[in-house]
């Protein structure tokens, strides 16, 4: 498990800011033109509406429950409590669970105290507990399903910030989650600014697309943008960028 | 490819107003009346609440991606342009993305344009891209999941205007389609006026069902409705048409 | 099928008034720590936002449908109709569907019926039909999925008031079922007392953690309980009785 | 849960040798025309290749385990034991285990047990244990899948000799089952003879369309048989019956 | 639906005979290599042992029953019929039965029509029915699953000799298919012949470095060939032609 | 992860000869009655009939593939190399493919090095590649399916030696998996005596049992066995050990 400290951060303010400004839809595209084709995490639904979410990516795994290695796992300072304990301003506790939908992965104590901590979003691609508390707790929170009872009835807390899969897609610790009403999606750290500055350009020639439909132009020559429209777009765009 | 001047256009005014005054549960009673197992589009949600629709089926349908065939797809009028593109007044965009849920099948510029033109809904057995811009647009608009890949992760856009398979439905262009807030159910367009009047009818009983219940009658002889029964339901009939 | 005068009924107010006061989450933990590992009822979701309820479990077992066999079932006294109209106040209607999404289980009628008699409760492992309908009556019920067809395309109504399975949990009639909006909960008639008060105690000791973590505190002593921090959590408990 | 002797046996010599003569897709579709859309078992494979059993149906029921209820279930006459020990000759123990894949309901003593009484066949939608030492058995067994666990990880057996669902079908004790090595299929009792006459007549029809194609004929005409080729049936049956 | 005489045949003695010769996890690693991700029949199991088979698709496409549609399809010359009328020599039989596992594609009467008139295989993403039948036949057959159950169960016969989805795969009459135990995969018309050498090539080099780590060297060099390791093969490839 | 040097080594000749004696059935028996409920690898069959094996678990871990990963694993020492080159006489490797079914994980290439370093036997739980030429190795292997594509088509290699889950249990190196025709269990390296002490017992009960049954006697009594039976069965015992 990695240390902390050793757990890159590559978020500075003027990422942060890009990454807010834009959709999961118009990174997840940016990825993949790059070619990387599974980075969004399927099948998680945010827990509350109009929330959103820029951090940086702790890990947690959980995996099968084995009666034999309970005495390791009953120490104070377990993964569970560590991912908790150890969570800094800015970052997402991202869980592995496999996808198990019937057992608990994070309750509301711990949700607490990493949210107390600085973290900014929790995301399991298994169940809540305590889904009712954990959503008066009003930080963004990605799950696939809800669950009343406890880990151990699937599960144990093996690791953390180590690489995990969860929803499909392997994260690695310090990898930046970006998260709106649509889902989340993981960008690898060393991408993180290109893909921002990429998807901020994105989205304005996908403004100007939205405009020029709601004006009642077709799509062709909008979107995609082609040669004979660009200098539309650019004119659209320096009278936008004048204010 | 069915041209689109060739698509039946069996909705009159008086035949969408029925229509749209009853429920997707009553439609969908009447088709199974007549031997159709199969007309509810099962496991799609409504993207907003509150929402209902009546429309004409037109159809896009996405198939497995080949790269060896990208070339063909690329030109300006692939089918899914052609879909948004071509779309009339009262249509609702019916997509068979053969409920793949993690790749994108349509995103907010050309759900706009769809729009923009008269369309009246979307529907997809596959994901939603730009969900949260889409749910913006205020249309209605039933679908399986939402990702925010594009479609090349799993699928290109082959054909449309023709037969195709959503939700497990067999769906005809030129269908109806009619959507509340429990999902939506296809009417092949032949039976279009006769399952309006028969479901207009299915109500007027129901209707009196639910105030006998609600007065602290039994089911029994309301519903199904008797022929002890009968009399009473013409006279509340009949003091409800006079109303 | 139990005569309903032989349905036990372990509910006093007293135990009624604790469970309401505790989550779900603290009920199955409870029945967790009592070896039993399967009581939350998985896959189900709240039809509406904010409701609870406690109840006495009533069941109704679909099975599969069998042509032969409906003259058996068009009585007027068959299962369906029996539930409804045998329900007592503070029943909930538990329903086995098998889990099969795309056929109906309940319709808003039968719904009003058993509301009307005093039913605090719906639950099926297979689809609600009418559902617009019956959320407009605004009794909780618990769904996996909504669809418009009736139960004849999958299903026939063959017994109420036996042992069922509905969502991979089973139910014998008489058992009690708590509800809030993580979902439901089932505990064995002959356990509702000791987990009802066990309950209670133990929300009482997260209510302490959550606060002595909301003040800054790890979570390390406070939860789970050590003996370290007992003395804290019982004069807090004591000036909270106070209080 | 009824009794035995109370349990009805239609199977004749001369019924059960028409259904050991003809194929589970031939009974299979004599059940769908005459309305029956759900009697063959869904995903279960047969044990061993080459075998066929035809058989009286004698059910048991496994339930989602409840450690509240095991001191009932420990009684030496608990429903698993029941179902071994009152197996008569010609009988087909089929056991409901909700399609469980991981979890044993029948290993090899009680398998062996309900043979050296006569038992004819085992079929049940969850898990074999024990397989090889079953399979050595040599007796026909159908089953979803195998595990080497015991039914405490997920089952209880409940009751047996009442009615059940066995992979997807509704199966009440004294019907018929024919396998064969495309699988098994459920016939009623009070159609068991009809369903055998109609069987054989409907593999002539089919014997003498194959023996038709081989020799070089379209299907048109043949299959189905239309009323220009019912004189070369005839007269194909005719010679065939002389011998 | 394309005419019989319009659909490609590329299938040359000698292509024919390269890819009898090479496995299809060779030929889908060709494919992959060439961008295609998709081309390998997921989840279809050969019938029989030891076969195989290369042949040109020819299609059939099941969609869901459509009651209202049955008219349309009773005539004689339905799509079912048109494919095993009018298969050719060397042709296989691809149906797109949409991955439903409980009802029958095929039975044994079309499928020997179809092998009687020269095809060369049969492929369904659904369900034989007749399959101890079909296997007696002896010829390939690829296939989800058994279901005793006739089309009319879930499906009707929609269209033949168009483009499908079979196995997750898109499929276009005229593409080559090659099968072996491990399963089957499909082949672009136009890449077949560049397809065939490539993969003749490389199982040269994968016999070299199985002969290899046969005699103990390690994968390192001769899996992938390394610069320093094409010496060796090459000398072992010129031994070989000449042997 | 692990040095090789480091991970454990419990089979001694005594215990390997224990567990190949008796069935995995009986060995999951064992591990349940010691609290541990998931040991049976859920959902893996043996490629070939009538093979068993005994040995020490080493693991490798497929995770999601990332583009932006691949020049870290494109060395000639990534984990998928690693655990062939380093396999040891009595080894089994153990694959975590997160049940992906259509992506391969191992082919024959590696098979074979890993077998000629004498490594007894395969696991993976997700897609054998060249499936008949590792039949034709003849070693045993346990896969949840076959697919011709390479593991880049879902998977990367990502590391070895480490601890995984593998069709739902999780593995540490070191663990002892044995197998049969039924499929293969894991057993903790520090139960490993125990459980085969136990094992070996539990089927001489069972031989008695089986034996008696095949007599003629009832279940009573001799499984599970009673004091009443004791007497019988330690005579039979002692008989069978003269003899």
């Amino acid at each position: 498990m990695t240390d902390v400290a050793d757990i890159p951060q590559v978020l500075t303010d003027e990422i942060r800011e890009m990454l807010a400004g834009v959709s999961t839809a118009t990174i997840t595209h940016q990825l993949q033109m790059r070619g990387m084709r599974t980075t969004f995490l399927a099948g998680l639904k945010p827990l509350l509406p109009g929330q959103s979410m820029v951090g940086r990516c702790r890990t947690l795994r959980y995996v099968p429950h084995r009666a034999d290695m309970m005495d390791v796992l009953s120490t104070p300072m377990n993964s569970q409590r560590m991912a908790a304990e150890t969570a800094e301003p800015g970052d997402v506790l991202v869980i592995e669970a496999r996808e198990v939908p019937d057992a608990g992965t994070v309750g509301d104590i711990y949700a607490s105290r990493g949210f107390q901590r600085g973290a900014v979003g929790i995301i399991t691609d298994g169940a809540l507990r305590d889904t009712p508390a954990i959503a008066a707790l009003g930080f963004p929170v990605y799950h696939q399903s809800s669950h009343g009872s406890t880990w151990a009835r699937h599960h144990m807390p093996f690791s953390h910030d180590e690489p995990i899969t969860c929803a499909g897609v392997f994260v690695v610790p310090g990898d930046i989650v970006v998260g709106d009403e649509e889902g989340a999606v993981i960008i690898p750290a060393k991408l993180a600014e290109e893909v921002a500055r990429d998807a901020v350009a994105q989205e304005l020639r996908e403004e100007f697309a939205i405009e020029r439909v709601a004006a009642g132009d077709s799509v062709h020559g909008v979107f995609p943008l082609t040669d004979e429209r660009r200098g539309d777009f650019e004119a659209w765009l320096a009278a936008k960028e004048q204010g």
